[in-house]
């Protein structure tokens, strides 16, 4: 049997109404044709590191052994940013060194940052590899100070794609920016205080308390002036506000046949707690 | 020659902003490399069924035969409604048995479905047969209870695309959940009473009036209480609201270098009746 | 190796929640299921042939030797105007003759139409060559007048890929439409007077100044009223409004952290004014 085609999925702010997609798909396949190029979202709000960090932490780990992971949110495009080649055990990374690639990283040694929305240097750990990409022999002939998804790690992406070794892009670095982890802290009192992640298509609350952190016992969610007491397993059958432990792991408000976005006036950062009911 | 990868396509309510559609991308991948996955749409609204059997049902017959038609809208995850793979002829459908698969049957069966909009037990005819989806091997380890797309039908459409049978699944079922044909009845005096049942990308309204089922002569369409008389041929050169004959051989208002739907207010299940002028 | 699958991207104003998408896919694969389709735009405006153009001029030189490039916006289907094959040095292209295809041809050809915005005949450079497409049995059995895209130039552009010569869709022809260049033209005292081509999605307004004009020195950017001193080379740093050479080589209004359109209150058609500060 044929090997299947490397698979390099793509995660960017770019929208899908302009050229910049079609451009960087181009470049990808004129060095390699037989890549396999999965949209993971090219959504993510314009310059919203955060957000397509934790959109690229929620998708990767979906994909096979080896899979390439292309991610552009880049507002420091053409300034001293660097841009990475991250391998972890289970897949390659290329992207700006912003925080970008948070999600490549387990969340210990991300503890390392530690103020949430803002990346610092964080140290890799074992088994991890970066290097900031310096070879010119591997982006493109002109590269502008603009797009450098198109025309430096599209290019990198693609050599990847091809065989050629993390190493060989440029210098090893041992510092990467990352974002502290997304999981809230939990308060002296054992109650967790988190915040609003993301906020989902359906309009779904997507937070950062994560199921396994939750107190054993009945718990009860304070979101937006309301309280909800217990957990659903399911959006279907509940009636209002409902929270439940969603497919990422993590705690969600929801309004089923509605948006509870919406109904709350929420907003990415609002604060969320969880205590026993 | 190397026969070509199989063909899966995704019809879903999931939006392209979040990671949904990335990790159902990334799990049919893990499994099988080598699959060609192809987006009909994910830009279903939340959890309209009927709207997703609709797109699904204009989209699925352009494709090659034995494709795998992966479909999930699906306000029920996590309840007792049960997930299906249901082999035609000519293509295998997967998805929440929710009327969401309609589209897979012929008219003919659907007409024993009683309620527009509404999904009731239709029995297979020849040449078709499902299962309901219990075999947990066939599954992703742990399934969540509000995404199967990913956790469960993703899977199975994996392993149909490496050529795993669809008995292999489940249980056989000779019922499953349709809406009634798409398609306006004709009246006693031989017109046709039919409604919108999509308002597309240009503002046209594709209503449920088949083309072939018009009464023969000069006819005139009414709708949010004007008349047009007669039909046209193409948009171009039309002046005002026009009727015609669209391309999945439905009838079509249409408001050449405008919006049909913003001109007249016109929503999905507003009326419209065709009768001889 | 296995030579790599030919390439057929698609440029469309059918956006992404219809069924058309996936029909026209659908057709492709069903003639050759082991095409690659790369999804440059379904976004342009409904029926804005010239954004149309601009789009896939900008993102088609990034796609490898022998790309197909398949493009519909078509506000005359059905009506008598044509649908071509039009094979340049790099790559063919396949759509309605109406200037959308003005992308394939160099300026100096597009320099025979007068009109800004209006597609003009114009006469095919040496290398170049185009035919009309009559010949049915590349067609859909069944050719729609609404619906070109899937019945005519998808099959088209499918049998393009299975090494169909273009000499074989029909008649050759010697003039197609085509659109000025998208190129600010120098004014006897030097300055250059252009307008804004493309809104994008940062709210960046991409102009038709393209940098290789730009007098040399010092320039100021008058646009909206506003002047603007000198270029930028990143949106990074930047306060406030900033011009600079963008990605696709043409002066760019923008405001990094926010939408230069929105500030500017600005539309594509725009004047901007260029010279010597």
């Amino acid at each position: 049997m044929v090997s299947p085609p490397p698979i390099i999925t793509l995660t960017t702010d770019f929208g899908v109404s302009d050229a910049y997609v079609g451009a960087l798909k181009g470049v990808i396949l004129s060095l390699n044709p037989a890549a396999t190029i999965v949209d993971i979202t090219h959504e993510v709000q314009p310059q919203q590191v955060v957000q397509g960090a934790f959109i690229l932490g929620s998708a990767s780990p979906y994909f096979p052994e080896g899979t390439i992971h292309l991610a552009v949110v880049d507002p420091g495009v053409g300034t001293e940013r660097r841009g990475l080649v991250l391998a972890t055990p289970r897949a390659v990374f290329v992207g700006p060194d912003n925080g970008l690639l948070s999600a490549a990283l387990p969340d210990d040694a991300r503890q390392a940052a530690p103020v949430p929305g803002q990346a610092s240097p964080v140290s890799l750990p074992e088994g991890y590899r970066a290097v900031a990409i310096t070879r010119g022999e591997y982006m493109r002939e002109s590269v502008s100070s603009t797009f450098h998804g198109r025309d430096l790690f599209a290019p990198v992406a693609a050599h990847l794609s091809l065989g050629v070794a993390p190493e060989e892009f440029g210098e090893a670095v041992t510092f990467v920016l990352a974002f502290p982890p997304f999981r809230a802290r939990r308060r002296p009192d054992g109650s967790l205080q988190g915040r609003v992640l993301h906020i989902d298509r359906f309009g779904n609350l997507v937070t950062d308390v994560c199921g396994e952190d939750l107190p054993t016992g009945d718990v009860q969610v304070e979101i937006g002036g309301r309280v909800l007491r217990g957990l659903r397993h399911t959006y279907a059958g509940a009636e209002g506000l409902t929270a439940l432990i969603g497919s990422s792991g993590h705690l969600e408000i929801a309004l089923p046949n509605g948006s509870a976005a919406a109904s709350l006036g929420a907003h990415v950062g609002d604060p969320v707690v969880v205590m026993l009911a």
